[in-house]
């Protein structure tokens, strides 16, 4: 789609400012051997609501905003997560998407931020993206440095900062990893404020033409951390699951923008209707058996620019909201 | 009113910022042959919500701060713009109103921005601003950089181009001009952050005493863009119309407080009660046929900061607004 | 607590964005003979909204983020302020709160910001801070350049610069005081925006552990000023009291965190249940007479990190909100 834009330079001053700032943000900085800096914004390290705003303007490398209000949107979590972006299929599936699987021995971890675009394999002796979906978006990053954040428990082994320096092609010196735990308030906020990715991607899943998607915005309670991985890990999905919100801009004809409208919200899928960590549960704890349309915002308006038409499905649901984040 | 502030020279880095970002904010950029840059914020480029915060910010002067949230203050539409400034009455009348009338052969346009503060004519033999209004700010600026804000579905003749640079006594090389169309998202966010502007000018049309307005603040909805021109431009009004509101804090005594807020908002007009578009039409489409007392916002409080009384008047008016934006 | 930031060198950008903008934001800056630099930001000059909102980043010490939205929290009071900061403890207690008495025969004030944490004082011969509180903290500054805000409504005498300066261990020029009268636009901000550094300074009070406390946010309307200090600081005051809302985040076990949240609300004070001028007159202007538990948030959450559990009280009071502001 001809994006002539470097998410990863755009990218930088941002994570200059996250290290220039580390100890008012409360997050670690780690010079490893290799010359990597790895950031914990929330292991041993504290991180907060502002370091995990930074993170979440990262992974969108450097494309969107994310703001922090108070807001009665929902009855009982004023704290709220503001997001738009100057392109959401760039920023949001182009970066912030957790899209790049990372393995070692035992740990596994999935990728997300600017260093995606910028990150090839060798396959049947040709290079090519790591994830198929750029080969969709068109886009292949150039850059020096880079940066690529992790939402995990533990700081990554060495062997995948190697591994992610040598697919991004950067000097592992000019690499930074940073590491959100799903419990923290940093990884909170940056799950989050995937309100409209998961919008993006979900479109994605439903064939429509990403192409014609021009702009959007969207916001999300940000919810309280919570101590076990699944717990948590469901918090986040419920903020977006029952109490999310987008607009989305397209062009194209009304009956698809109405489609698009009437099939994103979470609540379409098969799956909703309990929090998250329950259907997890229920699953045995297996994520690929979830329905993949659950995974979207509760809220949705769709605004067909070549008509002028909105379309709007779903609501906020804030009895579910409450259930999950333990009011 | 002794105004020491030069809004080119505030302005500047907006400028910087949104030509520096182009590619990130989808619009273009092209230079004149003589220098001259015209940036295409929804016309050949895309635009989009982002570009047009900016454009906000350029249009009040650099006086002011934009922000797009999202808020339940309306039923059905989220997506927020706020908007303050440091001098409403500067910021607003003095560089965001689109007072400029500008035409050449069949292109006509209003301007808008700061380089209506440096616009100068020869009127018998004297020069004077090109606008009244400015005899009454008793302001003027000077810079040697300028740039105007254009609500244009065109890109405007070099002849524009010319007169504004001449005008203004700038190199044409130093002259930047941002055209937004009203049917484009950048246009919709920059006309829907006039709430306070609005405001300002009705005051003014009252006869307030502008010196005695210290400060302000605003927000309306962001409204779906539509691709024709008159709905286009219904919407971005009945925005402000039917959803707007502000807080202007003012000296004086209570009377003209709450005189001003009583006749403040757009309710007060004759024309009020259905969408500006089909009033627009009512009046065969010649705007200067419409009751000039509807252009404020939907909902006023006024502060008498010298008694601390507050006179509010008007609401919100969600039907209405569905109505124009065809929820 | 460790804390390992200059609250000081990160002030300073806010100090000269203020100074560099003060044409724009109607702020008076003059220079003393001993150098000291002098803003007045209501006083003679005017101020407002956005020199109060740029004022109270300089208050937290360069730790947090206020912003300025629109918001249908209350009912008839949409100017609110958003406040979060990187460490809530730090930013409100070690640099926010005014907790440094200063007089000079009849002057008296009490100062707030990063000059706090620089100044000492000499006690049975060992230098030790001039508030106890730094002692808690376990912080103190060091740095060349400082600033101090000042709620009055006159202007300090040159005693009292001089022993900030000299407290501080700063050359005279190197120190700036801002004056911000509580009757002022500018002071009415940066004193509601404390909604966060109410509760971390009752949360103090009630003997709650401060190294628990990770993360917090606050929001509160911004009142309409009133001439008269009483009736002015009163509104300050209830603004907070009657529609504050605060979410804290804490390690510790849930008793304490629900204790505390069921501890902190205005509400829980004896003397809740009208608006503060009032209560002031009844003590007979003697503000040490007033329950000190009132000073604190309508409405707060503490969520518990370690067990994920939320726990909430209070609530917000629009009728003796309306009632303070004059609605």
């Amino acid at each position: 789609m001809g994006y002539n834009v470097s998410l990863n330079k755009l990218t930088q001053p941002l994570v200059k400012e996250l290290i220039d700032n580390s100890e008012k943000l409360r997050v670690g900085v780690e010079t490893l051997v290799n010359g990597s800096v790895i950031i914990d914004a929330g292991i041993n390290a504290l991180g907060g609501l502002e370091a995990g705003r930074i993170i979440a303007e990262i992974c969108l490398g450097g494309m969107g905003k994310v703001t922090i209000t108070h807001s009665p949107i929902t009855t009982n979590w004023p704290l709220t997560v503001n997001v738009h972006t100057g392109n959401p299929v760039l920023g949001c599936l182009g970066s912030q998407y957790a899209g790049w699987s990372l393995s070692h021995e035992k740990y596994y971890a999935l990728g997300s931020g600017p260093a995606r675009a910028l990150a090839t394999k060798i396959k049947d002796g040709k290079e090519e993206p790591v994830e198929e979906l750029y080969k969709e978006l068109a886009y292949h990053d150039e850059a020096d440095s880079t940066v690529l954040v992790i939402e995990n428990d533990a700081l990554p082994p060495i062997e995948i900062v190697e591994k992610v320096a040598a697919a991004c092609k950067v000097d592992p010196s000019r690499l930074t990893i940073i590491v959100t735990p799903t419990s923290s308030l940093a990884g909170g906020v940056q799950v989050v404020a995937r309100v409209l990715e998961v919008a993006m991607h979900k479109a994605h899943a439903l064939h429509f033409p990403l192409e014609n998607i021009i702009d959007g915005s969207g916001s999300a309670p940000i919810c309280p951390p919570h101590p076990k991985f699944v717990k948590a890990m469901g918090r986040t999905n419920d903020a977006i699951l029952f109490a999310g919100q987008v607009h989305i801009f397209v062009k194209g004809d009304d009956a698809s923008a109405e489609k698009l409208a009437r099939e994103l919200p979470s609540s379409t899928s098969k799956d909703y209707g309990k929090p998250f960590a329950d259907i997890f549960k229920q699953y045995d704890y297996d994520f690929f058996k979830i329905d993949a349309m659950l995974f979207s915002p509760a809220s949705v308006i769709v605004t067909a620019v070549e008509s002028g038409n909105s379309f709007r499905a779903g609501k906020l649901d804030n009895a579910l909201l409450d259930q999950s984040f333990g009011a």
